[in-house]
């Protein structure tokens, strides 16, 4: 790369959503753009996710992260990145420092935060970072607006947005200093969200929520439950204030939610006080008119939601005359966990309201008509979609095209390196790495070995021990149908009129994997699969 | 039960979607209707699946069974019912009929068929039940209506439906029928489909699609993709004539499709012939204009769909310029694996067109207008919401509470048994039982094992065997990281020392539980989690 020029190579996040990671190169130096997580498409059994493979990064030239914004998408992979970059300077705002370092406390060590406030530079050797406040489902979003020091190139890169105009928690997004910061430069380029680009509408407002919700919240039940994304602390502010308004007593019943607020509060996002929460120990045998706030919106396993809805909770169980809100859109891939929440609530007489019934759910991401006010109020030059899955990426160009047939618009990919050049763009092509499987203790985990348990999980196991000097056989069967174990006679017998014939003019590795075919052909005989089988020989 | 009168005891298809069975009882002899059934709720690994508990069925008294119509949630589990009774008569349409006969080859016996056409009485001894047609998304769907000799009480079930009376493939819903067949009692009960509930509006008609459909199988592209629900066969047919129009060659990739088809053309559903389609085998090296249809709409794993969009089959591979049609909808759960079909299909450059761009799929489910359609031309005395999750059931109940305040509505269970007695309705709930889970050879497996499959997948395992005598232990692990490999030593030296201090004071199964303690431990230290483990001592 020459002295002035520089690159956006996105490691994650684009053809899918989620793990998303961005390599800004310049000549002297690479920074890097968020570092989250991505809950992997296959089903890979329960607590494992995804973070991008960090082959690209190089510990003498990356000295810096910006972080746009605190989803797990955006910070969840953090953790794997600061074991290997411990020294990297981690510019955030106020709100996302407080997540950022709740998520890095198992470190037991301070790592070099660098706190940003949107509109103000972040210099570096060669290029200029503004953070742009946006709008989107968490406080403190920022888009980037990254500028050659000679203003030869400006990018905005905007992964997480929707603009708002009517919010009453926060100003809208500024697109006038996108415009004025690109309106230095004489070539731009945008790199922007595609999460939501099949809608063709303008995404709802907050503010547009708030009736419906209020309405919700002064209905007579006593015990009003409600559930939302633990992040949405704006929403979660208004609600406060009205069930304070209907002289609601106010309860939170889940960690992530606690963490949210307190988070809010130590960055100056809510003026409500600790007094105003109740924990469900304090709340436990109290009558009056409630709030209850329930944490896990996607119908978790181990969430307060759940826990409440299969009436697991020491504190409430769900009861006829409860209102149940759920403030909140089902996330693809989540709808048979949620239904299974409903129905359980259902049963126990509670009522369920949805956003399919009221309008108490908005996006933070762009349908078209949020993408035209942005494009609208500066058009430019070239047009990137990211953060989405290929199907959405094509529809985003498909809808530029149509739109702004002016703008030249290209469909990218992980690892396909952005060169924005003397005179134009150059696309470079870096060999793609596999995102890694985290599993338990922040562990790699082999893709081979998530195989396995696959075939474990489908198949079951059986595991085999034979003593040739005794001519003993000891079997175990692991997630086989009862009836399979009183066939274990006949297995055995089999397997010891085998070793007759082999054992004395075979090796022993020939002779195991014998057994091991015998076995897996006796159960396949008897239940139509063949278990994963291993064999100890002695 | 009086002589006279009879219940209605649903055995599974209530609380849930799938698993339909439902018991008609009288003084002399039960009938069953369809014997279907369902996905499990949790994720039980891939290729399971429940059916009815069949306790309930008295073989001294249930001589007949209705089947409504040929979807896998009303037939799926014949082949279990006709394990245990195998002289039931089998009363079903001619479509229906050659779906049934495929599904039971297996068993090369023949089966007491008995065929039956709408708008013709099935005499039994104490009661006339008339099969009335209804529109839903496979031919030959039919609801019954039950009416005791005497006329006292009538009955209207029907599980599955919609009212299309723009359909230009078959007749309306015969709604006069069921007029004129309830009109003749004193009192009646309707037992009715919750699927679509709580969709406001009237379900699209099957003619509606048409012109869509026709728009885009007429574009320009050599190759046209086009998936759907393989039973439904008169959307298939109209695909069929279309493409012929367009001058385009048909091709049928899947299982499922043929079978359809074959079942179609021999009940005169279709005037198609078999020299109309073609193979892939018989397309293979062709070109000009092509119509393939693909099996698989939801993104099974081994279906024609899949196989295409990653790429993975022999003759057709997507490319640039292709067109692939998605008739049909994402059934909750299947999101993943549906997207990830857009994605793959968007990355070698495939045009996709789903539901949400063109008006080209409708449910097959009544939503609130067609409800009031059916309610209207007559009004019945008691209503009970079957063919539902627990939240559609009360969804459904609310409504009729809203709109025909008139008719008592009740939600019943799975096991209730709604008695149609003397004057009024009596509700006996019998002991609930669990559907019998399936994997393999239809062969039951327990839940204690798919729970240990489970934890297999989600934690690894490990079997080890210690030899007393020459102090051996071998130990392998499955589904664990790699790096677990490089601490064997480190656990064998654990475990040899505790032997050690074990060994000789301690009878084998304490000793046995002692290892695997330890071991479970060590891991949880190393890997943070616990794995299955397996020991054998000798």
């Amino acid at each position: 790369l020459k002295n002035k020029f520089f690159s956006v190579l996105p490691i994650g996040g684009v053809d899918e959503i989620g793990s998303n990671m961005t390599l800004i190169r310049t000549a002297h130096e690479d920074i890097v753009i968020d570092c989250g997580l991505l809950f992997p498409y296959e089903e890979c059994f329960d607590i494992n996710y995804l973070v991008p493979d960090f082959g690209l990064l190089d510990e003498t030239r990356v000295k810096n992260i910006v972080i746009t914004h605190g989803h797990e998408d955006h910070i969840g992979g953090l953790s794997q990145l600061l074991a290997k970059l411990p020294n990297i300077k981690l510019w955030v705002t106020p709100f996302t420092h407080h997540l950022v370092r709740k998520k890095l406390e198992e470190f037991r060590i301070d790592f070099n935060f660098q706190i940003y406030q949107s509109g103000q530079d972040i210099s570096f050797q060669q290029l200029d970072i503004t953070p742009v406040h946006v709008n989107h489902s968490i406080p403190e979003t920022n888009g980037l607006v990254i500028r050659t020091k000679d203003r030869q190139w400006g990018a905005l890169y905007i992964s997480d947005f929707k603009v708002d105009l009517k919010s009453k928690h926060e100003d809208p997004m500024d697109l006038q200093l996108i415009k004025n910061k690109l309106s230095e430069c004489s070539q731009t380029a945008y790199f922007i969200d595609s999460t939501n680009v099949i809608f063709d509408g303008k995404t709802t407002s907050e503010n547009e929520l708030l009736p419906d919700l209020e309405g919700l919240i002064n209905r007579q039940e006593d015990r009003v439950f409600i559930t939302l994304f633990a992040s949405n602390v704006h929403r979660m502010n208004a609600i406060c204030l009205m069930a304070k308004r209907a002289g609601r007593k106010i309860v939170v019943m889940g960690r992530s939610l606690w963490n949210y607020m307190e988070a809010a509060r130590e960055s100056g996002h809510s003026d409500l006080t600790l007094e105003d929460f109740h924990t469900p120990d304090q709340a436990k045998g109290q009558t009056g008119k409630m709030l209850i706030f329930l944490s896990g919106c996607q119908g978790d396993f181990l969430s307060a939601l759940r826990r409440f809805s299969f009436g697991e909770d020491g504190t409430f169980k769900p009861q006829p005359g409860d209102l149940v809100i759920f403030s909140s859109k089902v996330i693809p891939g989540n709808e048979k966990k949620i239904f299974r929440i409903y129905n359980k609530l259902t049963q126990f007489g509670a009522e369920i309201i949805t956003a399919y019934d009221h309008l108490i759910h908005a996006s933070g991401h762009p349908g078209k008509e949020d993408l035209k006010i942005l494009i609208d109020s500066f058009l430019p030059t070239y047009y990137f979609p990211i953060h989405g899955e290929s199907y959405m990426l094509k529809k985003h160009q498909e809808f530029l095209f149509q739109s702004y047939p002016t703008v030249k618009t290209l469909v990218i990919h992980n690892y396909d390196e952005v060169i924005l050049g003397e005179s134009s763009i150059k696309i470079e092509h870096h060999e793609s790495k596999e995102p890694i499987l985290i599993h338990g203790k922040n562990l790699i985990i082999e893709k081979t070995q998530i195989s396995q348990r696959r075939k474990m999980a489908t198949q079951g196991s059986v595991f085999i021990t034979y003593q040739k000097q005794n001519k003993l056989i000891e079997i175990s069967l692991l997630g086989l149908p009862l009836m399979a174990q009183e066939h274990l006679d006949q297995l055995k017998k089999r397997l010891l009129n085998q070793i007759e014939n082999d054992l004395h003019h075979r090796e022993s590795n020939y002779f195991k994997d014998q057994l091991k075919i015998s076995t897996r052909q006796f159960f396949n005989h008897l239940l139509g699969y063949k278990p994963v089988t291993e064999v100890h020989l002695f």
